[in-house]
């Protein structure tokens, strides 16, 4: 088993709630990645709806950071129609006082092989430079007696985007690159609910450095991922009010528009 | 009061539940539009948590259409905190074995006025032509013996994106034009819930007609609108596998960009 598969994996307590321990290796900034606690909550409703195995949609709401360690993912079916499944989801850590969710979110579930073939996507499909072409750089500073994030994929971007690392952000507002997981493991419609949010925040382009924790994640999952590398990019388009929306694709190896998200996030405060 | 104000109102009956009256006026397609059951829900939050009066991310999904006649919101805060409260809410309709959700959401309220005043926007207002050149179109059939959801708003487009009406769209999925509330209503937070999902579907734009139910559709209030008209832009970049994602961008007449919304919906049928 891939270490991706077994860092999502939860098992059914019954009533709806699934057990996971959550892994330091997705550790980042406040806490633990958002879009890999994406992964375990969009597991865990995966097995509740089993007859309806694919995320079309999913709506995550972020209260506070998630910590490694034991977690529940809490699951209630609000309507289970023909060919789609919504459901709450929470995910629980904490015992006592302490206890509380640490994401709410809605989501809808279906199967995307029953879906219509029809493609008419007129969304362009950007460019990068060869993967070989493009640098492996590890964004967050490792300290070897913790693991990494950086560990946990490869991402390689362009030589011209990294100029943020020396102090000479584009102003653009905009990442994009090569994404794979370790040990190979190939996406899938799971994984592409962590791959939307583990660019470093658009923010950083802008000459903003800091951590921008997200409020908000909506992710679309349009398409079943072929394997190989994806492509991924990241934009925002308003800056304001404390705050910023960073939108992301993701492109598959057969060249289809796999995923679409949006997210809120808060603005890094000046360092 | 505005016809609005009144249609969106709701009454708290305790324990986080609120009554509505939900308004023929807005009949559309199946059931009542999509973005007019929205800001009852909004409305009804915002009467939760007084001390966060802006809604500033909701995402809603709709589980079935909702129909003229008595509803009630039900509320539930998963988070109260410093700036941010963040509160599940539902609309349930009919009784006995027909009572059911027919929209689940999540949304984040806070206070606009205590966000920062910074604003970096790098997306560019569109123009369109002076609102006395665009045309004011009835988008729905009038049936002389119904209410229509026509008379609830004016909305003007120039006349070269009304094509579609003759049988000839431009093919590009994007619709812009002119918006205002009836009365004279200016907007507010609440309003911008509805005006995210008041123009014709996209893919009416692409030829393709249709009711095209809303799955899934999530609004990002980013400031208060100033007084006047709005502008508001929808645009959809893939539409695939039964589905499409719709984009919506609306400023206000101080030239800010004030909501942003993505929805999923299903595609229409071939008619």
């Amino acid at each position: 088993m891939a270490e991706y598969d077994a860092q999502i994996a939860s098992t059914s307590k019954g009533e709806g709630l699934y057990a996971a321990d959550l892994s330091p290796g997705w550790s980042v900034g406040g806490g633990l990645n958002g879009g890999y606690l994406l992964a375990v909550i969009g597991n865990a409703i995966r097995q509740e709806v089993p007859d309806k195995p694919d995320p079309i949609s999913i709506s995550a709401y972020y209260l506070g950071p998630g910590t490694p360690g034991p977690a529940t993912v809490s699951t209630n079916v609000r309507r289970r129609g023909g060919s789609v499944a919504t459901v709450a989801a929470e995910l629980w850590q904490g015992d006592g006082e302490a206890a509380g969710p640490r994401i709410t979110a809605l989501a809808s579930y279906g199967d995307l092989d029953t879906l219509g073939s029809d493609v008419r996507t007129t969304a362009e499909e950007f460019s990068l430079p060869p993967v070989e072409e493009c640098a492996a750089r590890r964004l967050v500073t490792p300290d070897p007696d913790q693991p990494s994030m950086s560990d946990r994929f490869e991402l390689r971007f362009p030589p011209e985007q990294m100029g943020w690392l020396q102090g000479e952000p584009t102003g653009r507002g905009e990442f994009a690159g090569w994404f794979r997981l370790a040990d190979g493991r190939e996406p899938d419609v799971i994984s592409l609910l962590s791959v939307v949010d583990l660019l470093p925040p658009v923010t950083f382009d802008l000459g903003m450095p800091g951590w921008a924790p997200t409020m908000e994640l909506t992710v679309h999952v349009r398409a079943k991922p072929a394997p190989g590398w994806l492509k991924v990019r990241h934009s925002t388009r308003n800056v304001a009010g404390g705050m910023f929306e960073e939108d992301a694709e993701v492109w598959d190896s057969a060249g289809r528009l796999v995923a679409q998200s949006r997210q809120l996030a808060r603005q890094p405060r000046p360092q």
